[in-house]
């Protein structure tokens, strides 16, 4: 298969990565002199003490702070709304995304709406979104993430749900990369193993479907590869030993590498078919969803474009050479089974977070409809019949 | 060697990468309403239809603008306050760099001083440069290569060369990343083979230097590595066959990659001695200076950090796991030979361009004074008398 020597490159984000780079905030130039700091409504970051860390180094910069704190795990549309008043009432002139992937897509999509009027649905692209142009930008954005799985911190992507329709959709434009962002693994040492786990699989994820997107080019691959190489070294020390900072630190990486990959190529319709579960199901983990469907999403795949797949099972350590051909295709999902088994997520069941099988036709339909551009983006195009046959395989 | 995990990421850049691309600015978002045209005052911009056809662009998006055609080799300070002073006369608000890095690089310092009072020199660090803060940034710049050779499209480096005091140095700054780049191998076809070699190594030495640097880091060694092998592989089909569109796009990659790295690390003294002999010897193209230093050079280094040039040697397709253990850190050294042989320039001596033996010493001083930072950035700190020594094992 020939490489696609066509492409744009733009990842404007400066990162500081690095264990301890939450401190490098007390000599970056910050972007605002009042932020809306946006933080989940568990109330972890306050219990894990990042957000007084923080506060300590925005008082130490002079800088003023609101915090808003009501981001859902799965983030919604109401919320991005809230957000945004409160911004403009208060005057803030940048947004700070503290915690997890739900936070730092919400501080953007506030961004952009404390600067853009009407519905944050106006400016959707896809499903019952308006597609209208954001005009006016965005506030700049902080993203400073205390989990490894979005990438969301060397992307431009942010994820919201729309809770009236049912729609979980991804956007983003030039103006929702962060000015700004902090990978410190240190405060990812507290993430339970199996949310390090579904964290880990998002992140492997994005690599692989941006690998195998019909826009990866040389530079999103070098990217891809390495995120695979190191999410399969380096996880199932995570998940097994949550304070092992090297180990934190390479996934960590891994993550970033994932950003810098849906920056530069794209996921695939593996996302939309999970987009879809987790949109009726918002209890269900993003990572969760893209496990169950992995096996059944990639065996199909791995038959359309073998070459891809035996690169990507290459870096995750296997000996594919000495296999037959016919299986050489397939190494890749042994692989991604012994990873799934290496970090006690093999046995994930749909039926577990109450998806039941007569579901699926609704949710193929709203696969397609709420996110049908990612199916753009695969090599081979499904049809709706497949895209059931998909999913039909990855329930239990 | 332990990974360095504490490391900035920032290349803010947009590139257009691929054959072709130049068209893509009849649609890409242009930073102004007014250019001024940076190009070389050599005359092959306006031979080759290059700059009739930006300027055809420029129209059809009704943007206005002004031709500075002076720009030599090896740029100097007298050109950037010239051009600098007519962008403000004719309220240029953007300048685009047309050509090889002098004018892109000439475009970079330009735009800074469009903005900034006073000489250049007085924000230049090393040297006698007064290293003042460019405190009002620079205008945008939109960087066009044709070559590719220095990487400077997505890097934020400018050297010029402050021709009353024999001083070549490296500078740049947030402001000085070019806002938009386009890389169009089309734009290379005509480069001569011998151009072609010099420019493709300095590329490879960048590369290899950011990988040798001490503030490498596993982002920066992506791109490094992919570099190195991307040159190994094609620089010798672009010397031998100038048209061979796939070649000339790998080695483009490869040149843009070398920036990356030259954003995310950093060269190391091997460019400092370079910049000392063409700063004395203006006509020494930078590339081939820095091709008759690198045996010497890199022989030194390889007994030091034996590792890294393991790693080199590797990439450059070399079966080092074979070779006795004394010899696998001077495979590299090998491979460097047969690449320098199979691009026709592996003879070239200083003392054809008029560089005598006893001006050694001078040079040493001169690239340890205007460039020593660079110094810094090796893993091994050189002595002056080691500075020396490698001088005089490259005099020929």
């Amino acid at each position: 298969m020939k490489e696609n020597l066509n492409f744009p490159y733009f990842m404007p984000t400066k990162i500081w990565f690095g264990p301890g780079s939450l401190e490098k905030l007390r000599e970056e130039k910050l972007p605002g002199k009042k932020a809306l700091i946006v933080i989940s409504a568990g109330g972890s970051m306050k219990k894990l003490g990042y957000l007084d860390r923080l506060i300590d180094i925005l008082k130490s910069r002079r800088v003023e702070y609101v915090v808003f704190d009501k981001i859902l795990p799965n983030p919604i549309k109401k919320h991005v709304m809230e957000g945004a008043q409160i911004a403009r009432e208060e005057e803030c002139d940048f947004v700070i995304g503290l915690g997890g992937g739900s936070s730092i897509d919400s501080a953007k999509s506030i961004a952009l709406m404390v600067k853009n009027d009407g519905d944050y649905w106006d400016y959707i692209v896809g499903g019952t979104g308006k597609g209208k142009k954001p005009e006016k930008g965005a506030l700049p954005i902080v993203a400073i993430t205390t989990t490894a799985g979005t990438g969301t911190e060397a992307d431009p992507w942010t994820v919201i749900t729309n809770e009236e329709t049912n729609e979980k959709i991804g956007y983003g434009n030039e103006y929702t990369f962060p000015t700004l962002s902090i990978v410190d693994p240190e405060l990812m040492l507290s993430v339970p193993p199996h949310l390090t786990a579904y964290q880990g699989f998002d992140a492997f994820f994005h690599a692989v479907e941006g690998y195998i997107a019909n826009i990866a080019n040389p530079v999103s691959d070098l990217y891809a590869l390495k995120s695979v190489e190191l999410i399969a070294k380096y996880l199932p020390i995570c998940v097994k030993n949550g304070n092992d900072l090297i180990a934190r630190t390479y996934v960590a990486l891994a993550n970033t590498l994932s950003g810098f990959v849906e920056s530069t190529s794209s996921c695939t319709s593996e996302h939309s078919m999970e987009h879809a579960l987790s949109a009726f199901h918002p209890e269900l983990p993003h990572g969760a969803g893209l496990i169950m469907l992995s096996e059944a999403y990639h065996t199909f795949f791995a038959s359309k474009i073998p070459d891809r797949y035996i690169q990507l099972a290459k870096v995750m350590g296997l000996d594919v050479d000495s296999l037959p051909e016919e299986e050489k295709p397939y190494a890749f999902i042994k692989a991604l089974k012994k990873l799934q088994e290496e970090c006690g997520v093999a046995n994930l069941r749909m039926s577990d977070y109450g998806i039941k099988e007569d579901e699926i036709e609704k949710l193929a339909q709203n696969a397609i409809e709420t996110m049908g551009g990612l199916f753009e983006m695969d090599r081979y195009k499904l049809s709706f019949d497949e895209v059931v046959e998909i999913l039909r395989k990855a329930y239990k």
